[in-house]
């Protein structure tokens, strides 16, 4: 039964069709579409279509840009001698808030998956090589997230750097600050422990 | 700090200022925007538009249609005599998914609520009233909201449509199908027990 207009009750599918957003959440935002302005409308159409044809990939690092090289590989300042390789553009952003890393990234969009069907192939760790046997990298840094496919994809891409003679680091494991010792996991408490340093 | 490409920052704008998207789903969202396919991003942005453009209201009951008369009000098999008076479009496909009810409706876009500076001139009411003065009518259901502004809005309705001399009823208030005695609240209850039956 179809209790709405055709047009109204396609933009609930396509809301309904976005990750998180569950069916009376579509009916709500499509609801709020039509209460927005004819402009409003378009503009927010225009993002759209806008972000899928201007964003591209930086044909260095891989992270999103307006197009031609990102502005972090563009800039003079970063360090080109240290690569941060990371699994997502917004692992660039979380790194980039915390203002220590002065180097450039490179972005994976991904990791190795085997349950969810995505190899090396389907990473961009290619370009990566690339990079490093261009030379010019001392240190590559992954930042890929703890978990096993993040360290799995690290392991896999320090090992086919390793003819490079670059070294190849990864971000340390502990207790996250403001935490509390007694909800961390015994995984965590152990990589501490095992990473511990002199005061 | 800008760290997204302008277009995508845009975009991460749009849905933030959707109802009940915060900042992190409203990334979330546009980034699944941009790993869409162009012509799922163009369908996405198509519906936006389309929706915006093809809906409209009922020339009669105000609820939305794709233009024109809408179904319930161009169908025979309604009965004309008997209009049922919602706030919301929402509220017509609830009664009608209940198979209950075969009149027809009357959809007043809001309530009355001075404290968001609704009065009843912003409301389809006057509509209402024109066509409950053709005549043919003989009962209006006022099924606005049980709460307040509902509750203000029918008795409003109910007194402008007084010297017509229809039968304006509202909806029977009580415990829930398959609710629980003990979880009813005290104003609920005491309208159930008011508007007992016998068995």
């Amino acid at each position: 039964m179809e209790y709405f207009p055709a047009a109204l009750e396609k933009l609930v599918e396509q809301f309904a069709r976005l990750p998180g957003i569950g069916g009376k959440s579509a009916q709500r935002l499509a609801f709020h579409v039509l209460s927005l302005s004819e402009e409003d409308a378009k503009e927010f159409a225009d993002a759209i279509l806008d972000a899928k044809r201007t964003v591209t990939c930086c044909p260095i690092c891989r992270n999103l840009t307006d197009g031609g090289v990102c502005s972090i590989c563009a800039s003079n300042k970063r360090d080109a001698s240290v690569i941060c390789v990371v699994a997502d553009p917004r692992d660039v952003v979380a790194i980039e808030r915390a203002r220590e890393f002065s180097g450039r990234y490179h972005v994976l969009h991904g990791v190795i998956s085997p349950m969810n069907h995505v190899g090396p192939d389907d990473l961009e760790i290619k370009p990566l090589v690339e990079r490093v046997s261009r030379g010019g990298v001392e240190e590559v840094i992954m930042a890929t997230n703890p978990d096993t496919e993040g360290e799995a994809t690290a392991m896999y891409i320090a090992r086919l750097l390793r003819p490079f003679g670059v070294r190849v680091t990864r971000l340390a494991y502990g207790i996250p600050v403001g935490g509390h010792l007694e909800f961390a996991d015994d995984a965590t408490l152990m990589r501490a422990l095992e990473g511990r340093r002199d005061i």
